[in-house]
This record gives C-alpha cells, structure tokens and sequence, in this order.
C-alpha cells in the first residue's frame, strides 16, 4: 500500500493565510454534526450532495445522478460476476395475482402487510386487486415449474435487476428504509442441495466484496437465526454491516437457501438421472440500493458525503485558483492538461472551471458531494509545474509534480480506500462487546455495542430476549452467527438462557 | 460488404440425403405459417423462441434471458451516446400523487384512462389514491422547478431505465402492446428553443441508429401530426417502422418537443442571462422493449426467429455431428477449439454439446431461437481442417477453412447484418404507396400499403380521414411527415381535401 501522503512535509501546511480567507463559511456547509444529531446529519447529508431529493409520496425518495452512478458501478461488478456464474438476467412483471401471493404462507405471512395493492384502472375496478411486488418468489416459481421438466433443465439460473415496493409505515429514511427500492434478485434452482449450498456461499462473498472492495465498509459473513430467516425459506445468510454512531447492525445483503418449501408449492418437480420425480432446491438472493445508504453512514463526515475511490463517478475534482494579477489562462490551461491527462489515464476526472463561484465555494461543494481528491492549481504552481493535491478522507495536502501526478493519484485513491475501509474497520471493532451473561448483555446494549455472545440458539430464547429488551430504541435481536466462528470452549454457557451455547452470535439493535 | 458466401460453390449442396434423415421433424416447428396467420405466427415465435412467457396476469409478459439480452446490448449502446451528451442517469419513484398527475390537462386527458391505481396497503385503505407511473413527466417536473433556479442550472438533462404501466385493454401483444413495459424515458430542459430542437433530432437519430445499425430495421424519421403528437408537448418526431405482413405502420421510438406547456404548469422558471425570469424549454423522449417486437415482426420466418448478428447474444452455435464409427472425441475437441478460437477473437459463441438431442434437433431449436450463425462439424471436417456454416437469415451453407474461419465469420455476420437490412428494406419499400386522390388512398389501404400523400395538415382533415375509415381493421391516420421531404410541386392537393398540400405525409394503419 503506497503511502506517500505521510512522507510529504507539508501536510497541513498551505501556503499561508491568504487562502484561508477563501474558505470562508459560504452557507454551503452542514446543520448537523455526524456525532450529534446522527439522523439530522444523514438526511441533510443525501439532500446536500445532491444523492437524494425526498418526494411529495412519502416513503419514496428521488435517487439522483450522483446516487445512480454509484449504483451503477456495483451494478456492472456484480451484473458481470454473476454472469461469469452463468446467471442469466430475466425481467418478470411487477404484478402478483393474489393466489399466487398466497401460496406459500409463511411466506405471505411476512410479507402481507406491506403489500400494496392495484385496484383501480382508470375509473373502473379491476376484477380482482392486483398486488405489486414486495419480492418476487411468488411471481417466478410458477414458471419455473412449467419450464422445470428433467435434470437437464437443472439448474435453472435467473436474475433481475428491477423496482419492489413494501408499504413499510415505521420510520422511511432514504436508502434504509422506502417504500420502492432497487435491488437485484436471484432466483435458482438445483437438482441437489450441495449444489445451492455451494451457490448460497459464492453469491456471499460477492455481496462481501461489493461492500468490502466498492463501498470500503468491513462486513461480517453470518448466517441468520430462525426468527430472521427469510419468511419462507429453509436458511438465510447475510453480510453484516454496522453503524457505530447509533449502535445499530444493518443487515447488507441476504443470500438465502430455501430449500425445498417453495418448490413443494409451486410444484417445481423433475425427473432425475435415475428416473423418479424429484424436487427441486433453491435459493434467493438481493442486494439493494440500502448498501449506499449503509455507505454514507458510514464514511459521511461533517463537511458532507465521503466517497470511496471506486464507486465515486468523480473521482478527482480539478479547481483552478486565480489571483487578481496572475495569468488566468495558464491556470485553467494547466486544469485542462491535469484532467486529459488523468482522464486517458483512466481516472474519472472534472475540471470545475465555473466563473461564478470562488474557489472557496468549489471546496465546499466538492467536499460535500464527497469527491476523494480535489486538484488545486494556481500561479505558483504553474510556475512550478506541479498541483496541489488535497484529500477528501484526511484532508492531507500534498504539492506533486505533473511529471508524477498519474502515479501518484493511483497510489493515492488505492491509500484512500484503505483509509476508509481501515477507519472504519477500527470503528466497528471498537463497538464489538464480547459478553457471557445477561448483565453485561444489558451494559452493551446501553453502550450501543456490537454484542458478541454465546447462545444456545433456541427461537424461545430469542423471542425472549427481543421482550426483555423491549423499549424506545428498539428491541435487541440476532444480527447474525458469523461464518468464521471463534471458538467455543466446551462448557460455555448461553448468555441468555444459562443453557449449553451451541454458536458465537452477534446480537443488537438493527436497522 | 463481404459477400463469400455467393461465390462458395457448395451453397445449398449439403453432403447427400443422409443428414437430411437427422433433420426430419422434432415438433419444435411453428404451427403457423408468417404469411398465412401472422398473429398466431408471432405468439408462437416470441413463445418458442424463448423470448417471452405468457403470464396469468392479462396483458403482462415475462421477458426472458433470450430477450434480455437483447434489451441489454441496445441499452449499452444507447446508454453510452446519452451519457457522450452529457445526459445523466436517475430514479424517480414508481408512484404519482394524483394532484400532479392531473396538473397538465391535455397530457391527462391522453393517459387517465390507462392509469392503474393502488389503493391499498395491506388490509388498509390509503388515505388518497396513487397512481403508478405511466410516463414520468409529472413525476419528474414539481422537481425541476425546484431545481433550476439560474440559467446556469440549464440544461438540466436527465434519463431513466424503467418500468411504466399502461393498463391498456385493446389487444395485448408481447412487447407491442402491453401493460406494464421497460423503457428508458430522457427529460431534458433548456433555457432556448434552438437547443431544446437540435437535441430533439440528435435523439432521434440515436433511435434510428438502434432500428438501423443494432435491429436492421428500416425506419423513416419524421414528424407526428398535431392529432397524433404527445398529450401536451409542442411537437412530436419518431422513428416509424412498417410491418408489411399486417400492412401497419409502427411508431418505433418518440423524441418530444415539449416547447414550454409543462414548464407553464410546474412553474419551471429561470433567471436568464439579464436578470430577467424565463420559461425552460423542455423535451421528453423514450425507445422500449417495443423495439424488440419490431424486430421480431421484420425478421421472424417460418423457422422462427431470425436475430440480426448485433443484436445476438449467441451468434454463433458450434454443434458436433458426430457417426457411429466416428471419432467423437476429435469432433467434440474441434468444437470446443472452434468456440475458443471465435470468442478470443471477440463473437459471441456457444457450442450445444448436450448428448441427449440430435444434431437436427438441435438445428431446429437454435434456427428457431434466431442464433444469426451455424457451425458444424463431423468427421469429414475434422478430417479436413474445416467447418460447415450455415446461414440463419438465407440457409446458406459454406465449408470453410479452419485457418480463415475468423476472418470469413467476421465478414459473414456483417453481411448477414446488411442483407436483413436490404430484404426489410426492399419489402417494406415494395408497400409504399404514392397516391395523390381519395380513390387511390383508399385502394393503397385496402391493400395494406405504407400510404404517402400530399396532404393539407388539417387536423380536421385527419380526423375525417379516420372517421371516413373506420371499420373492423381499425381507421388510417397519419404516421409521420418524413423530415427528408419529396419535392412538393406548387399547385399539388391535398388527397383528402383538395385543398392546397402542405406537405408528403405518411398514413396507414398503425399498431
């Protein structure tokens, strides 16, 4: 990992008090700050960098350019690895009879309340109402078992990438929590377990690494308890994010194996090798638009949004700094050369080249919209062929010149992902409470920690917990059993119910 | 335009009788005929072929992977010229409130009747009624009010890739007519009418590259007359395409002049460049998956479907035809040779090495997916360094040289491309009709021409042309004055009101 910021001397050190004076307060900045007013903060921070404007519906949340370009970088990793996968991308409609939402109840059971149903078309009733879909299981299984005759159609592998709609009442917050959401959802079928086993897990690690290598956020591979699982399915693993300034846990992406519940159903039968009828085993899949908001929680500061290098569509922000008397030309001639020059570099680069805004304001703004690195150029460095180059996480400045500027911006965005996956790596594991009774369970729930706990893993003992925990803030709840368990030393007992624990489980609140 | 496929000596001389034994019928045909029951012909063509399934719900379709890779290839050409002109990508909400939906009064008129409405959350009632998005203008428009303030916030260009819902009653078709299609909406607003107008013919001509250079469709771009233009825009232009076996004409894809109707209704205003408040100058312009029943409809034969080469998620399919006493495993080996060699030099390419199908099922099933290329490969050709290609579009059939195969299937796809072009072409201009008097127009109707006559630019005259037609086929209407306009001699009349002619416009029935 390069490292070059640290070794220039003049961190912290720009030229002087002149330009200061330029970085006066222009009303750009936030009301809120991040540790005091988390929820003010986080809805100034998605309307002032221009990611979010809230609609006249609510629950329903505009997704802006600088929102949909980060979506559509994780889109095009994932859209390209799950095809490598041979998933094959379908598009089903958003419509659901009502008998077929029904058909699988427990299913239903989760999902009913918040379905939203078409009634009406034009001034007439519809026949029956028309659901819209919350997830779309019950839309495609029909079809998979009229297309799912013999082992050869096996496995069946679809995935969509589309609009869903719960009609949630409790707290809309932009990305979190709306009432229509963008994901992706996979849909599989297998002839055997091991084989969606084996799928459950590599579609993990893919939602693992889009938060991991894309958004910089450090996520725990866990499995689900029965009372999280997917309503419906036979098991459900996740990745796990967690949000320290409001010790919440906030479930990133779900992989789940339903096993054979839904195809008994919907009848997804085949004929195997041997020749009998068998059933088929599937799995469901989704990551939505949620992992941007989890990503402006976590990285988000102060001055605004905080963008890893790799999903910011601007990555480097040029700004020209005129004096009165100096050559105004040769600066913005100097911006222009730095942006071609990293732009066939491969680097997403914008000169801001706007007359009518000081550079001070320009800072501003592009510290708001979270840009990783800005490029100041002005007379002095012309005259000395060299850019100021400031960063967005640390604020670091160091003066490089041209000659070496290609390479070090690569080694620089490369050092600012780190930061940013490293500091907030260090954040969350400060949170992680390990604890072994319920006293300490309580004392880490009331400092908003990360509980780690042995348990026995029973459904009772969760229900119970979730009750005793009752209150303003929210129950506590499983977040997930992490893949990579530590070890259980024999004897350990659940910290809620006294009995033999059988697995390491992270518990608390959650979004 | 390479053409080796005419000078091969062996075109439509394939080996003897035997392997036409393997040929014989699987039931993987179509029960219809193109020419004799065209209607029943495309249902069984989007079915077999695997495009589309027929879903419960009437008037929605499941789109399948064979479909969305088509959609998929239009949308990364289309998706990067947008973004070349500085158009962004966003994500407005599914849902409308009904006071904006209702805001511009002409535009409602045009689409209340369509609009599906949910009503319902749960077992709730919702306090008022939301409509689901039939186009977005209304959506979007309350916001760019708030977001153009200066005539620096001009041009405010944005698009989106989504889904609307038109819940139509007449004749649902797969991708022609249905209730709930994909479709990418731009939404652009300008501070002069020049640019709104330059912007509306550089979209236009996106589409026509999309018929012309991705679906090998032939299209005629022009300008819609005042009773068929958008419901509550200035003016209209289209790209408008010609089915000839129904004798209707298409609109393929609408590029809108808004002018300043809807800017008056959401108050989209601006300060221009003296201080003083103006109107914006907008435009809304979409293609959907429509287009890809275009092209089924244009291509399609009685095989099944025929994929232009661009288009083709495979556009080559490698079969091994192995014998008895044959080397199977040298086939098989040449085959996979041949995939690899081909996708390293960039085609798309599969081989079809199931052992549970024939080599003549396996034609069968991929002529009727469309795939543009052919390749076997048995004994003899392995014996030979060579390989048999057979062309989708004209059965054509040429040995060719292992060593040269790149190059020549290069030239081969490109040719198939121009030849798809030069027949729809060639039929399509086979059913334009020049007529100058009523006798003529109705005549050139009854026989289900592409009609073009001079004609005033009354909308009265139109409406009486309509209501002059009506009958169980449907009324004539105009499809589009073509912006290439034939020389109007002075004095010539309008065919239906013999009043002086304005201008050559286009009439036909139309889908």
């Amino acid at each position: 990992m390069a490292n070059n910021v640290k070794k220039t001397p003049n961190i912290n050190a720009k030229g002087g008090g002149k330009k200061k004076e330029v970085k006066k307060e222009t009303g750009l900045g936030l009301s809120y700050k991040k540790d005091e007013n988390f929820g003010e903060w986080y809805s100034e921070v998605v309307v002032n960098s221009e990611m979010i404007e809230y609609y006249d519906i609510s629950g329903c949340y505009i997704l802006r350019p600088w929102t949909m370009s980060v979506w559509e970088i994780m889109q095009a990793f994932f859209d390209a690895e799950i095809k490598k996968m041979k998933i094959k991308n379908c598009y089903f409609p958003l419509f659901v009879s009502p008998g077929v939402l029904q058909r699988e109840k427990d299913h239903i059971e989760g999902f009913a309340p918040e379905v939203a149903w078409v009634t009406k078309s034009g001034s007439s009733d519809l026949e029956i109402p028309i659901a819209i879909r919350p997830t779309s299981e019950t839309v495609m299984y029909p079809y998979y078992s009229k297309w799912i005759r013999g082992h050869r159609d096996l496995p069946l592998k679809l995935n969509q990438w589309c609009n869903v709609v719960r009609w949630e009442f409790s707290n809309p917050t932009p990305f979190i929590r709306s009432r229509e959401f963008l994901w992706q959802e996979g849909h599989t079928a297998f002839a055997t377990k091991e084989e969606a086993d084996v799928e459950v897990l590599e579609i993990l690690e893919l939602y693992k690494r889009i938060y991991e290598e894309y958004l910089a956020i450090p996520v725990v591979k866990g499995k689900k308890s029965e009372l999280e699982k997917f309503a419906g399915g036979l098991y459900t693993t996740s990745v796990e994010a967690f949000i320290p300034n409001t010790g919440r846990g906030i479930q990133g992406a779900t992989s789940h194996c339903l096993g054979q519940n839904f195809a008994k159903m919907f009848e997804i039968n085949f004929e195997n090798e041997k020749g009998e009828r068998a059933m088929a085993w599937q799995n469901s899949w989704a990551y939505s638009t949620r992992t941007i908001g989890v990503m402006v929680m976590v990285h988000g500061d102060d001055k605004g949004l905080v963008l890893p290098p790799k999903v910011a569509s601007v990555q480097v922000i040029v700004i020209p700094v005129p004096y009165k008397d100096a050559d105004t030309k040769a600066i913005f001639d100097a911006c222009s050369t730095t942006v071609n020059m990293l732009t066939e570099s491969g680097f997403r680069v914008e000169a801001d080249l706007r007359d009518n805004y000081s550079p001070g304001w320009k800072y501003s703004h592009w510290e708001m919209k979270g840009v990783p690195l800005r490029i100041e150029i002005g007379p002095k460095d012309v005259a000395k062929s060299q850019v100021r180059v400031v960063r967005r996480d640390n604020f670091a400045k160091i003066d490089i010149p041209t000659s070496t500027l290609v390479e070090e911006v690569k080694d620089i965005l490369v050092n600012i992902h780190q930061s940013l996956f490293d500091a907030a790596k260090q954040k969350r594991d400060e949170c992680i409470k390990v604890v072994h009774t319920w006293d300490e369970f309580v004392e880490a729930l009331n400092q908003k920690s990360l509980i780690l706990a042995p348990w026995c893993d029973e459904e009772d003992v969760e229900k119970d917990v979730k009750a005793r925990t009752k209150g303003d803030m929210g129950a506590a709840k499983t977040l997930c059993s992490p893949l990579d368990q530590p070890e259980l030393p024999e004897g350990t007992l659940c910290f809620a119910s006294g009995k033999p624990a059988k697995k390491w489980t992270y518990w608390g609140r959650s979004y």
